[in-house]
């Protein structure tokens, strides 16, 4: 049974309410797993909300527009590292333009990387099946895939689409300017995207 | 090889752009399932988007609650019959009770039947755990259980928590209400709830 860290207990106590010796013997026995440690918990009857352990630690803001006549509504998590860069007006005016953004050009996904595989799978092969009949080298044929794959991401991912407020530069790249500008490490966490019909 | 239907023909064209016999072949090699009449025509080299087709057709409104200080954000999606309905004052204000009540009360699903069947099972799971010695005998077990599973949805899902705003009701019995006053069928459809560090 491994020893139980120090600040996990700490946490579990704040989580659960619990005294120190219950939530020290959760964590021993659950080797240092919070989640798996309230789940003993739970077991043995203690009153621990049902909800997961909360593990976020940064800063940040959550923004909302919607579109005239009420049709469309975007909801944005920008995060960076202290309360003080959340409040000011550079990045409540970038999340204001990443929503007008998100409203405007539809984004499916934050990043290449949230592209679900059977998506991704399937425009492959439509895309393939596309260029069967090209007359292109075979050899040429998986590079043309990539290419169109990555004008598919420009497309369908936020992080990837040209930034609306000045399509010189890509939201990625957006986000670095702000960086650089705020001195801090941010990044947009997450977005919601409603339509009525859609 | 199925005839195609009139609707859907109809329906290809506006999302395709592409000629009568075009969308017709596809829908008819497709055995009229439209997503994939328009994969079939994006396989032949057709320019059709390549986000799914808006299938959706009910009105509505879409609203968003930021809670002072900007940690804590809602999107709601409320449907109805008809644009009328959607902009009358009654329907407008109850979707603004619906984000309320989302921000304070953190329901992590819509229904009990969107919450999943993982979570589901480990719940039960817990609850056995603790009734094992309780002494209860084993036929009354299972009605425990239920009750506690019932419960739970009180707490974790949107439909069934008390309605913050009068709670004698449920949310699910408000949306009622809503109804027999517009005489309208009223879903929330759908909602997101982002806080920075959850």
């Amino acid at each position: 049974m491994s020893k139980a860290d120090l600040g996990l207990i700490q946490k579990l106590r704040e989580i659960s309410g619990l005294g120190m010796l219950d939530c020290k013997k959760a964590l021993e026995e659950a080797g240092n797993d919070l989640d798996k440690a309230i789940d003993l918990l739970r077991k043995k009857g203690a009153a621990v909300a049902a909800k997961r352990a909360d593990k976020g630690t940064s800063e940040g803001i959550v923004h909302a527009y919607i579109h005239p006549g009420s049709q469309i509504g975007v909801l944005v998590e920008i995060n960076c590292e202290t309360d003080f860069v959340a409040k000011i007006t550079e990045v409540r005016d970038f999340a204001n333009d990443i929503c007008l953004q998100i409203a405007a050009l539809k984004p499916e996904f934050l990043a290449p990387e949230d592209v679900s595989p059977e998506f991704l799978a399937k425009e492959r092969d439509i895309l393939a099946e596309q260029l069967k009949n090209s007359g292109k080298p075979a050899n040429m044929l998986d590079k043309i895939v990539e290419g169109r794959i990555n004008k598919l991401y420009s497309e369908i991912c936020l992080t990837k689409q040209p930034f609306l407020k000045n399509d010189t530069l890509t939201v990625e790249e957006a986000v670095k300017e702000l960086m650089a500008k705020t001195g801090e490490n941010i990044k947009i966490k997450r977005f919601a995207r409603f339509e009525i019909g859609a």
